[in-house]
């Protein structure tokens, strides 16, 4: 069984309007609610991919409800694992534009999490690793009133625990996150940039294997995935860059990542499952979920290649 | 004891945004809910007058729940007769932008509303109807499913137990409402224009008349209002123009008019109290709410006086 985390987990709102006009009021022909937050996220496309998953982290207040609810609905393959939060969940709501194609987002904060809620959630989490649990993926924002050395804490119990922990979050809490040790990080070139200051790619993700991280897999968009591991670096990537939908395709990687460990694949192996359910992700009509048929067309033909130097 | 009628209630939220940008990612730094539609916003206003209101019509879903909610915090002198449907109550989301002050309003459709639905919503209707009302207003939009010709049905039901009733909605509703001769509408210039085909207000409002109601009460915006009415035409106007934000300045204007009706008072006191409530409600720091001392301070001011001719 693997374990993902989202502390900040979310109800995804998208309206849909013929035209997107500032200060103007608009008539939504369409409301679309997901569950949301990229530990989700995670575990549902590792649940289609027939791995038995554990969903764990918050919910509260109405979106709350319709995240569990969506989850039951959209993904039963996922263990509802969530618990209870006096906060609400947040909203992010993206506005889809018609005439344009683009949209404009909204996230809410996420709720505050009381003292007794954080300590019910390191029990939880304590009973989940220590229960044969194959691997840990902590991911996303952490909401107010967490520790801002929550995921440090996390990667620490689940590695006593002897079970391997992907971290996938930006900021402070990765940089506070990867002092201890985590066995895999999943940065974009954003949030590589912000914790290592330098944006060329490959010296980056050196640099930050260097700050704690056992392995660093590094998402580079649609050239696919650059990665530094105890047993070398890769360069991984799609046959051709698939058009679409950008959102979730992280999400998918990481849940790629955490498969192929699962199964005892080696890293090259990992890394083209990664690459091929990332442009697979991309690819869908439908946000956020990936299409079979584009992740069996293209696993077959990811390209990776070793870089030299450590 | 007064019945407002909001079939289509709504919670209205506002997220407020440091600057909006078509396009980009935005931060909510904060999200406030209220119950909204017009019905209830009359019914707010009745209750702080001191008056006994009902409200009914439909609340489903999480919305729906947070508006019975919401109800019951912010107006705990409105009795609570909404009855429950399987479709969401719609959001209506107002993105403040602190930068130029303007406001980006998104309208969700509202909920389908089912035969037995409706069916169950004319016996509570007819209940509370029946039940020593001294007034109803029928306020706001259709929600989907309730047939175009509801308004003039609950005219006639509420003409037919004796119980003075107004309307105060537009477009087709209004239009096949007014045929059934509420006791008056409250139209809007837009709503005005639109049932009459003229933009001059005096005529239209008489011309609205003789299209079924038996009292037109035309607001005219900062102007105050212009009543058509069986016992004449008057012009009731603030003693200055008030600034703020207009939102509920109508639904307060229903209140005011409502309540002197109730109380026995005549034309031109009822159009004063509208007017000072409308007034006090642009100039309250709170939107949608009025403010006390304005109202006091207005009320002994508004300017009524009787137009020639009918």
């Amino acid at each position: 069984m693997i374990v993902t985390v989202t502390l900040n987990t979310a109800l995804d709102v998208t309206y849909r309007v013929p035209r997107m006009l500032p200060h103007a009021s608009h008539r939504v022909s369409d409301v679309i609610e997901r569950p949301g937050g990229k530990g989700l996220n995670v575990a549902r496309v590792l649940a289609a991919l027939g791995h038995a998953v554990t969903a764990t982290g918050f919910a509260g207040g109405p979106a709350g409800e319709a995240v569990r609810a969506g989850l039951a609905a959209h993904a039963p393959g996922v263990l509802d694992a969530l618990l209870p939060c006096a906060g609400p969940t947040r909203r992010t709501l993206a506005v889809a534009d018609a005439a344009s194609g683009d949209t404009t987002q909204f996230n809410e904060p996420g709720p505050l999490i009381t003292a007794p809620e954080w300590a019910a959630f390191l029990e939880r989490y304590d009973a989940l690793v220590g229960s044969g649990a194959q691997a840990v993926a902590l991911c996303g924002s952490l909401p107010p009133g967490v520790p801002v050395g929550a995921y440090a804490l996390l990667v620490r119990r689940a590695r006593a625990a002897g079970v391997p922990v992907l971290l996938d979050t930006g900021g402070e809490a990765l940089r506070r996150g990867i002092a201890a040790r985590p066995d895999m990080i999943k940065p974009n070139s954003t949030e590589l940039a912000e914790l290592t200051g330098s944006r060329d790619p490959l010296p980056a993700t050196r640099d930050a294997r260097r700050r704690g991280a056992h392995a660093v897999i590094t998402s580079l968009g649609p050239a696919g995935l650059l990665a530094a591991t105890p047993q070398g670096s890769w360069r991984a990537a799609p046959p051709r860059a698939l058009s679409g939908n950008p959102t979730g395709a992280g999400d998918s990687a990481v849940a790629g990542l955490l498969s192929a460990l699962a199964e005892g694949l080696d890293w090259p192996a990992r890394l083209a499952r990664a690459v091929a359910l990332s442009a697979a992700t991309v690819h869908s009509p439908v946000a956020g979920e990936f299409d079979p048929r584009t992740y069996e067309e293209v696993r077959g033909s990811v390209s990776v290649t070793r870089e030299p130097g450590q």
